[in-house]
């Protein structure tokens, strides 16, 4: 039997219909959590998972500071637009999401099918920078995915002031910040909000 | 009893490990395809799926070019890096992935709860073209993970000429070309190159 034909005898697996509910259908963002607390050990299995989705040149710039003291959660919630403070206070487990923009010091390792394919990007920090920023923010998807995919309720924010958050976190670093994702098991829906509607497939498809 | 209570007497949905497997762990970045045809109606499935993941604002600036006839796909494949050539001509179907730097303009329906939210957007260029991208490849993850939920192979490029895909396909267009996925079934594993390594939680973690 060929693969083709072993293809239509038995479908490829895919995800079930419930499992999609879970990570896109019925997920929401999530701003009401319950006080359960989210362990580092929970938030390192995700990576573990999520870490092995694809990114350009398997570049992985992708970076998180998980905010759990209170100090620290002050500092952050000082450089949050008014309407977020609150929210990173109250949240179980902050994470900020940060791009790499040295990755490149890690790409001998990451990758063996190609060692020196680092070696034109140490002068060229916009380039850099912009790949940096487009794949962590790929990324970022998967681990959205990857917490919901936990069981775990996800609030991103982008409203916040992400200099002011490198300068208190990440100065002398290589890392920038994209965004905040508040994190923990959602307390019901998560939210009171009415879903807001998406765009249909003919608005945002062409096909030629 | 309280939702907290019953959190812990009956743990919240999650993904099961095999599906984890197939969104992460086991799918590679797919070279190698059946020739099984890949139908619009599929894609058509995976984004009404992943169309609900978060994006800030409720932006939702993905957009989408399934190149399926031979001429579009000479014309793609003529702006890709050597290497990409050929994969572009062999792949069942090829989306090339862009963000709407034009997005404000359907912000009216989408934040219903604050349709007004785009009109400050209006008047700067910069800031939606820095929006629409990010936001963008925020979906983009979101659209290989439910793409590999259907059971399809996804292999992503960006060695091209981003600005000759532009200039081919969305001339006069608020599209602007991010990525060139190559989607169908995988035969086998999909790839023979060894599975390269990924970076530790310690390597991209901190606790604050």
């Amino acid at each position: 039997m060929t693969t083709s034909e072993l293809l239509h005898a038995t479908p490829a697996p895919r995800a079930d219909e419930r499992t999609l509910d879970l990570l896109f259908r019925d997920a929401r963002t999530t701003g009401r959590f319950l006080d359960t607390p989210v362990p580092d050990e929970l938030l390192r299995d995700v990576h573990d998972t999520v870490r092995w989705g694809p990114t350009a040149m398997n570049t992985v710039p992708l970076r998180m500071l998980v905010v759990r003291s209170s100090d620290a959660r002050e500092r952050l919630a000082a450089h949050m637009s008014e309407f977020n403070r609150a929210r990173v206070l109250a949240a179980p487990v902050t994470l900020v999401v940060a791009a790499d923009t040295d990755f490149h010091l890690h790409l001998p390792t990451l990758t063996p099918h190609a060692p020196t394919s680092g070696d034109g990007l140490a002068g060229v920090p916009e380039v850099r920078a912009r790949m940096a920023r487009d794949n962590a923010w790929l990324q970022t998807g998967y681990l959205v995915v990857g917490l919901r995919a936990a069981g775990l309720g996800v609030g991103p924010m982008t409203g916040m002031d992400a200099d002011g958050v490198d300068g208190e976190f990440f100065a002398g670093t290589s890392w920038r910040t994209l965004a905040v994702l508040n994190v923990g098991w959602p307390d019901g829906e998560g939210t009171d909000r009415p879903r807001a509607p998406r765009l249909a497939w003919d608005q945002v498809a062409r096909v030629v």
